[in-house]
């Protein structure tokens, strides 16, 4: 069930209250470890790093990166009616179904590196077809999308902190469950055209230079989403200063679940992957929101899309993976969890200098 | 046992002569599958590409990621002599040792993404202690060390195929055992510096522009290492067009293990993980050698050491996975196994636009 409009807030409040920055002390512990294993200094690079933060985000020296799972978010988008996407808006609700039958590609990706799976309709169109009550689907359903933003604001105010707290509420059920790792997810036809609008908020720069091709659009199409953005930015002048207003005006319903969900898990100390475009940029707003939940945050791969380095830059983390992907779902945070998997094995798994006799370089 | 000269010469002329470029038109009917898979087409990026060129190579359009396998070729180097590495030569040996006790990074890695390991000395300099006859260890020492290639060519003619040969026969062990991935590793103090010179051969670069810090050298140091390089090249002469040579005069004994192992791998059609530098400069070896065997060929990561770009460019693949590590030992060929593994699992899991009855772009 969806919870009222103060409840929400109250629940908003509430996280953003319990957000804390990580203990730098665990940092420094974590590194004094990296040095004592039998490699060169810093040779394991970013796996080095993940592995210390992941450390003081757990506030221990064995860090964990299993059980781990995948939000994906999903929602419809008013601005769609602007001709801004490839795609038609039933592909929104047909991609959930086919997230729930299992046949999408966050599926195949999240199976292969051990994730499990959770899809939350925050605000679909359009019906679902043959979902029943399949295991791994939530029914949180907001509104059936946003509303077209170069019109009026996509959403309400009680609109936006209800999507926000069907996020913080994934993020309370994976502690509760002792999910370690989580990655943020979306699935919403038009959604680039929405995350380039919060970018531009963000950043300061012009729609032309923060809008790509999304899903495949041609260059009158990008005209158009350019265009789009521009008049979505002339009516709801939304400010960067003020991140939650800007998300609500010209953002997105599974853009608000994702920050809940990024500032949930900050508040109950769980990583987070980013992923692509959409996801990066839900998340650029939990940290203008809260920065201290960038230390939960780890960035995952860099999209096609061209102004992900910029979100990237906001968030202040680098990505791992250079796939030239674009199809968000969360198929970058699934790939990226094998490396975090990896990078705590390589911390709680190698021998030191000490105990396997090897010669260090002052040795 | 170590095969006799002849037997050597034989073996790699029959290895030559099996590799054939992949049958293109298994990449156009993979590719044609992915058009068909519910995503927008090239989404998957680079993972589409790895799909397509594993059906190629495996002639299938179920393509298989597992079994997979790290194998580390571990040798020492006479020009570590000269002072080019941070560290001892005694090293190799004590790894070596580490990686058959399981303490090393490459243990850690390889387990996470469930490869087995197999470690071969083909030549260390040092007595490796307490190894006995563990699995997975496999003793087939050439000589103890190469030659000091300031003063004379690295490995006389029998030696360098001796050492080729026992990559070849791991590649014929790994096709027996139906291993469908392999993955480059290695260990040897000093071997940037053979990997840097065997660079400067293939490109035509000079020693400054392709020689890098290697485990952490200091300024001194790197300067010695270039000077080393120098009077290397300046004493045997390599030549590019002769890259078996270059590889004898001023390459080393691991790399002619690497390079047997990726011309084996490719005769086997087995798909081969590039890691680090020195085991991209052994492969792009391979590929001046016999230029089919690139089709074989995937890259892992893009290293810190500054010309690792410059043979991934020779060899004419992209790194998927930026992460700053330099340490070599087959860790990013670990890492990017479950990318891999990734891509297989998507071309082979996924739905398609009409089975799971999703509106196309044309739809």
């Amino acid at each position: 069930m969806l919870m009222e409009t103060g409840e929400a807030r109250d629940l908003l409040d509430r996280t953003l209250r319990s957000i804390r920055p990580v203990d730098r002390s665990w940092i420094a512990r974590a590194e004094a470890r990296q040095r004592e294993l039998t490699k060169p200094p810093g040779s394991l690079g970013l796996l080095e790093d993940m592995a210390c933060r992941l450390c003081a985000i757990q506030e221990s020296l064995r860090p964990e990166a299993f059980p781990r799972r995948i939000v994906v978010f999903a929602a419809d988008h008013g601005v769609a009616a602007e001709g801004v996407s490839a795609y038609p808006v039933e592909v929104t609700a047909q991609m959930v179904a086919n997230f729930v039958a299992g046949g999408a590609a966050i599926n195949a990706l999240a199976r292969s590196v051990g994730a499990d799976l959770r899809v939350v309709d925050v605000g679909v169109a359009r019906e679902i077809r043959s979902i029943g009550d399949r295991a791994g689907f939530v029914s949180r359903r907001v509104r059936e999308g946003t509303r077209n933003m170069t019109r009026e604001a996509a959403m309400s105010e009680p609109e936006v902190l209800k999507a926000m707290a069907t996020g913080i509420e994934e993020a309370q059920r994976a502690s509760r469950e002792e999910v370690r790792v989580l990655g943020l997810g979306e699935m919403g036809i038009a959604n680039t055209t929405a995350a380039s609008a919060v970018t531009a908020v963000l950043s300061g720069l012009p729609p032309a230079r923060v809008a790509g091709r999304g899903t495949g659009l041609d260059e009158p199409g990008l005209k158009r989403k350019i265009d789009a953005i521009e008049r979505a930015l002339a009516m709801n002048r939304p400010r960067g200063e003020e991140p939650l207003d800007a998300l609500r005006k010209v953002g997105g319903l599974e853009m608000a679940g994702l920050a809940g969900l990024t500032l949930g898990a900050a508040a109950s100390r769980i990583a987070v992957l980013t992923d692509g475009f959409i996801a990066t940029a839900a998340a650029a707003v939990a940290t203008r929101i809260a920065p201290a939940s960038a230390d939960y945050l780890f960035a995952s791969h860099l999209s096609t899309e061209p102004a992900h380095a910029v979100l990237l830059e906001l968030i202040g983390r680098r990505p791992s993976l250079h796939l030239e992907m674009s199809l968000g779902e969360g198929t970058g945070a699934a790939l990226a969890m094998s490396l975090l998997g990896a990078a705590a094995a390589a911390f709680n798994e190698m021998a030191t200098f000490g105990s396997a006799r090897v010669s260090n370089r002052d040795g």
